[in-house]
């Protein structure tokens, strides 16, 4: 069985490929937002990765949080694997910080919703690229 | 500096120490819920761990999801950094059902809170302890 995006995943807009995961941009204007989908089929769980893999997830979660938290002024990361609605595993990193529309609620099930500019989108999506696929230039 | 558990966080129940992580029972019936508590001073996000303390965090994370998962009839764990209200380092794991309280949504501001009764509670805790702390015993 060959991995796909389930079709709800498939709506975000990309941002790059790691060596596991696929990184999407959650268009929510918000709050710096990234979902690392592992490209392994069939897992809906961080249980079901495998040791590897986990591995992998482990440093490459810590790529895109380095990443989020040095380029926002942020107060807190919120890290968490859900998928109560989208029964592929997804992990979602996002940037909060005090006085954002959900602050210091969780964001999942918060009304606001307002999605980028077309002009901010390419911009932030170009940030993301370079911090994520080129960490280490300046 | 000393770790010490967060005023919010001491009101929670013990379940054990595991080489890393104090693991503690939000008292919540609706769903089976640890929060895993990384024993270190002045950490408040997964990226202030050192890795050894993120690898150790990993495997600790793979026991209780195992623990939960196998425990119960679930349909899905929820696992989360979040601290957003409690400024110190804790992750959720969550098992998740069908027709809880807050299906599909996510359980943080729900307002189902029913607590266990003593003898829920007390049962609880021992499969727990006896899952966390002798995981291949039978």
């Amino acid at each position: 069985m060959d991995f796909e995006l389930h079709p709800h995943l498939m709506k975000k807009d990309f941002v790059a490929d790691l060596p596991l995961c696929r990184v999407l941009l959650q268009d929510v204007s918000h709050y710096p937002w990234l979902l690392l989908v592992p490209r392994r089929a069939g897992v809906a769980r961080l249980i079901d990765l495998e040791l590897s893999d986990q591995l992998q997830l482990l440093s490459e979660l810590e790529l895109a949080q380095q990443l989020i938290w040095n380029s926002f002024e942020l107060n807190q990361l919120n890290v968490a694997a859900l998928g109560n609605k989208i029964p592929q595993l997804h992990i979602h990193v996002i940037g909060r910080k005090e006085g954002d529309p959900a602050w210091p609620n969780t964001v999942w099930d918060h009304p606001a919703k307002t999605p980028y500019s077309s002009a901010q989108k390419e911009s932030l999506i170009q940030l993301l690229q370079e911090g994520l696929l080129v960490p280490n230039a300046k």
